[in-house]
């Protein structure tokens, strides 16, 4: 930390960076949001320095709607919920960064997704959006399941889904796998069958796989066999994760990502009854992150 | 083509392009080979640029150790077998190159190897390598199966066996699927478990991928349950290629890549012993199809 600036003059700064744009908003001592600004890519996975410039450009694009300027970044305790910060040496790098702000508190986005959605630090959450994931806190407890990214992990998410499907339909237009509905939808969606669909998706990433999510619910809905096997098996896996991250026994578990209100229909009815709304945004529990951790080094400096 | 050399002057140059490297054989009249030369990727699909001038490169070399110069070229009838040539508008692009050969014909890595493979423009291969995929050529007619690609494809490859292998050993490690040795195999070789393989992977190839293919061979042979599925699924998929291709009645079949040795034991045993010894390397096969194509348009060109 800096010289520290009177406390009226501080400001709390909550951040939510993914794989593809980060979210930040200004509070100001009341919990009021006085700013919000967003950035850039800022999984420090796919780029370190990209990543670090997005947030950057987020807190100032805040700052900035609040009347403020770049420079009110050094009155700034910011919460940084991160992609990517699960792997440890990414976390290690982001924390020693040498960064603007008063304070920095680093944490995974999942951590601040997880406060943000039961507005208290202890709970569960279950992602299924492009990527997959579980986390739970409780107590001095925690527990991450899966976020293990795209083509290796991420089971029962948008990216997967749409990476099952098109596996399926190349089997099928080699006529080596059972016949699929998906066939004609990806054939619609991409203007592409066979080797074609191949050209399509040259360096297309985990987001675009996602796209074809819900070519895959409809087929399964309409019964295509296939589909059902896809859907199946990703709820069955968001199943286990739901099963396994109860055993913490946290308050409370919440279902969040664009695929997550399609794909808890599809999951163990004892488990989808289960589930709670979300309350917050996650980048308010960057907020609450940074909050707390502030206040916790404060007391302990001041007890010293 | 360019206004034609002595024909005594023509020089054969067979080219075998792949995603990590491009040979290239120079051959004289009387098919003695005069020179080789190696050059960098050569997969249109990761490049086109690239790839022309790994060719480009490759060529020269080729000509160097045969004692000639660059401008050689021009006396080069140039039979090319590329990868990412099955997809469409990549064949288009290359064909319409402003190549600097006398003249050139362009084809697939697979069908060069084929040709290679039975010393005659008539058989089949399965190649199970880095990728994987089938193709055949019996008269008019040609197949091809897979080809597809990482990760929407390549089933029985090594690529895809390392795929799976990592997805097994995260979910083993996430407690959601079964125990299995691979754990501690990815482990030694990665020296990673956990989120850490994750880490170790960021960015990673097919290639890299394919180096894990024979710790699912080693697991699998000592009874591994999740390793034999994932090597049985693998062989199963390459039989259902060989049984498809078979239709065709090609008068061979041989297996290729650096996997097709090890997998082959696990395939149906009536078609593991149909298959045939690969006679010759890829490039032998392109200066075969540069030959045959270039006699049959000079017949014509005399003809009418």
């Amino acid at each position: 930390m800096g010289s520290r600036p009177a406390s009226d003059d501080l400001l709390f700064l909550g951040v939510d960076g993914g794989g593809t744009k980060c979210r930040a908003i200004l509070v100001d001592q009341n919990n009021q949001v006085i700013g919000e600004g967003n950035g850039g890519p800022s999984n420090p996975y796919h780029g370190v320095a990209r990543a670090l410039e997005s947030i950057v450009n987020a807190t100032d694009n805040a700052l900035r709607s609040a009347g403020l300027t770049a420079e009110d970044k050094s009155r700034v305790v910011a919460g940084l919920g991160l992609a990517g910060v699960n792997v440890p040496s990414l976390y290690t790098i982001v924390q020693q960064w040498d960064h603007p702000y008063f304070a920095q508190y680093l944490t995974t986005d999942l951590h601040i997704a997880c406060i943000a959605a039961h507005n208290q630090d202890n709970g569960a959450v279950i992602v299924s959006g492009t990527g997959s994931c579980g986390f739970a806190h409780v107590g001095k407890k925690s527990l991450t399941l899966g976020a293990h990214g795209f083509p290796c992990g991420d089971v029962g998410s948008g990216a997967w889904m749409g990476l099952e499907c098109v596996k399926a339909v190349l089997l099928d237009s080699d006529g080596l796998g059972p016949e699929t509905e998906l066939t004609d939808l990806v054939a619609e969606q991409l203007q592409a069958r066979g080797i074609m669909i191949v050209e399509r998706l040259n360096g297309a990433k985990s987001s675009d796989y996602a796209k074809l999510a819900p070519l895959v619910f409809a087929a399964a809905e309409n019964g295509d066999a296939v589909a059902l096997a896809i859907v199946n098996d990703g709820a069955k896996y968001l199943t286990d994760v739901a099963r396994k991250l109860w055993t913490l026994n946290p308050p409370r578990m919440a279902m969040l990502g664009g695929v997550s209100r399609r794909i808890v229909e599809w999951m163990d009815q004892d488990i989808a009854e289960k589930m709670s709304e979300p309350l917050n945004q996650p980048e308010f529990g960057a907020v609450h992150f940074a909050r707390a951790q502030f206040a916790s080094e404060s007391s302990k400096a001041s007890a010293s």
